[in-house]
């Protein structure tokens, strides 16, 4: 899928340019992203109040439908519904219809029928969230929260939501992101998001081992040094190294990696004075970086968890409103027929 | 049990003839298996709200006590179960306090002390929910999710709304059951439930290997030939192979059960042109069925789905309205004495 | 930790003297006891009610983060915080985020990053709660749901309201605690409560190897003959075996066991006519207790379940209210500095 594939943008957004489905940030212009990032400030004090609910959802059916299971992932999600008022179903489907030989389109649909407003896919494939959307009853919203190699949207907009908090702005920053990027969800999204928000560099620092073949294409520089590459950062977002996902010995030794591309308070201190640290977690303390600053005055690292509600919550509630937009005009549409 | 056991009907009933548990269609009568559909009937119109909530069982908590797990069943009770506004504890049995040597009987005690309201009960044993029923605390309403060959009462209920969705009425109509009756849960209930609703025939089509020895005595009719079984029909309802449960080698193999029972298009052109197709799911592609009929126009197996959440939603709130007004003339009766 | 450590005195209540965790009764005095006790008696009247809510919590987060699993505890606590209209998070911490390699720590410090308002910990290891309640971002409250050999003082707090609603006080009370005290979390908290609250005697009656060392220095005399320990009961509280936890061979036989200090009618009767019977669940018959003992007039087993709601319910919400007076308080700090 490319930078601006039209097909995921018609899918994902209504006739009037709103959201309607969460699946990629490609094809998402800057004034959409904004708005993304304005919803969730808004909901970001909905989180300190005690009483922490708002009605958006209130009666909606919100199932998180997860084919590879990651509770961190999950909780923020379920959080995020229940503070907008939505009924909730976990689902973890490895364990579940599919065992009894049901397709998951016919999962899909069955769930549909119950009357679910929105499903919350995540899938160790590619693409398996764009397919569910493709094929989904109108008025379902479907959001991506990670599928293979391909996205994690929502955790791309809450590094970004980060970043505007503690810089103001994206034009002039720059930014790298460090790390294993090959086996990213998240690198391609945030690459995506800072080029479109302004940033005037996105820097990518890795071994060539831990690159994608493609990488310049997606908007980046490229640093195999992480010395040169730390120079006048204003940002720097280091990605959590996948061993799980590691399949061959891309890497000569985990505490060779941390050598050459941890982050410790020698390195950090050749970026600009303040530039912030961020990570997705979670984090491995002396394999991507050292304590001393994953819990410094630069890490934005728990500021990232706390935004990962208030993001969800920005989303959820803006596919929903655009997909009652569109019921709205179907109905109209059959009024006037 | 047979078809109209005295003792379940005074256990399901109150003395006033209102649901108070929700065991068997056994003994229900034309009226009240009416008064459901009617009363799901509303519910259906709930489910097509954005806020599809009422709060007829508000702060009434719901114990999901499965014994045996089924997502699928489990999510369309927990479903109705929140539109209803109760809350709801899932306890899956299997991996609880039963493995520190605590019989089932303590387990419910404990249950009803913690002020449950209603127990919806899943059990690979016939029998249990009413045994349950039987032994539990005056005001707390047992509904029956399944247990073992025996009756899946919400699951025929269901149908029954379908078919009357679609019919509009029961008089006149010839309904056949097609598969392995001798495993179904479901198909006793079925069986019952149309006739006392006044289907003009039942016919079950299947192998003799897949039929119990008393079938006759359920009230309907038997048929070998899957072709002369099509004939005249207005509704269809394939069961699942329940492949599970098969103990010994009862079908000669797949591929001949399908080419002797299977429903596809031709089969389904001897029957009436208006003759719709059911089948409680999860679908057995080319086992019990063709893709083509279970996805065509004489197909209402995804509204069924929908009604089933309608139905449960209808016999929680009906038995737990029996049971308040069980308890008030308890009340009445000690203020009396 | 001594019967009035300090520092967890003043961990866990505020500058004011109010609950802001609840981790031990260590330290409580019999006006803070007594203040559970009768806001419990208020929530049993909830319980009573067909609509059970209370809007306490309302819109507060609480996640149970049972390290070790217990279905029963986490569902009273479930139910509890659902009364109290919280929203809840299960966190089951065995098979989650831990297995990707993260601390205890890192995982404590992103649940508190999602604006959560309090956690129910439960943990094979003693002082882990409290381990938590000294790391914890203030506004969170930790609560206490068994850890090691420890504590586990809701369940202490559940007994002390079962005495007073059958006994009316608790001075002059003669109180005996029955079997396996070595290995269990409640015996020092019951201990504890019962000498705070002022009965006369608190008597422990087991075989010398299932009594720690110090076993005198909890404040209670020592019964090794169980017909001796009997005499002039009012209360005599039963322990579960803990037969997961025996590391040796501490013990004969069951079968000896229950010989010499299983509670059977013959036993019963040596103590006052009116003694009550209490056990904390799940009753091991024919091991510890007699059936007939644990059905019988003198049992108040169920009772204790019910009043386990309602005790959880009276700290959760006070540790709640502390938390929130201890924030107006910083807040006012700030405001005058």
């Amino acid at each position: 899928m490319t930078a601006n594939d039209p097909s995921s943008t018609s899918l994902q957004l209504t006739a009037d340019g709103q959201l309607r489905h969460f699946l990629t940030l490609d094809g998402l212009n800057r004034a959409l992203l904004t708005e993304i990032l304005d919803t969730a400030d808004s909901f970001i004090e909905v989180g300190e109040r005690s009483i922490k609910k708002v009605p958006l959802l209130r009666g909606r059916t919100v199932v998180n439908l997860f084919f590879e299971s990651s509770t961190r992932t999950r909780s923020t999600f379920e959080l995020a519904a229940k503070r907008l008022s939505a009924d909730v179903l976990n689902l973890d489907i490895n364990t579940s219809a599919t065992s009894k030989g049901e397709s998951l389109s016919d999962t899909l649909l069955n769930l549909e029928a119950m009357a679910s407003d929105m499903f919350v896919v995540r899938h160790s494939q590619s693409g398996a969230p764009h397919f569910i959307a493709e094929s989904v009853t109108p008025g379902v919203a479907i959001i991506n929260a990670g599928d293979g190699r391909h996205a994690h949207p929502t955790q791309a907009m809450l590094d970004m939501l980060t970043i505007r908090q503690h810089k103001g702005r994206f034009e002039g920053l720059k930014v790298a992101i460090v790390g294993d990027v090959l086996h990213s969800r998240v690198a391609r999204s945030q690459i995506r998001a800072l080029n479109e928000l302004g940033a005037v560099e996105v820097r990518v620092i890795a071994p060539a081992t831990l690159l994608p073949r493609d990488v310049e294409s997606l908007g980046c520089t490229v640093e195999y040094d992480m010395a040169r590459g730390m120079k006048d950062l204003d940002v720097v977002i280091m990605l959590r190294l996948q061993k799980e996902r590691m399949e061959g010995a891309l890497l000569p030794s985990e505490r060779e990696f941390y050598r050459l591309y941890g982050l410790n308070r020698e390195k950090l201190a050749l970026a600009n004075p303040e530039c912030i640290v961020m990570h997705p977690g979670p984090i491995n303390r002396g394999v991507e970086i050292e304590s001393a600053v994953a819990d410094g005055p630069q890490s934005v690292i728990l500021n990232q968890v706390t935004n990962g509600i208030a993001i969800r919550m920005a989303v959820m509630s803006m596919a929903m409103g655009g997909q009652m937009a569109e019921r709205s005009r179907r109905q109209e549409g059959r009024a006037q027929a």
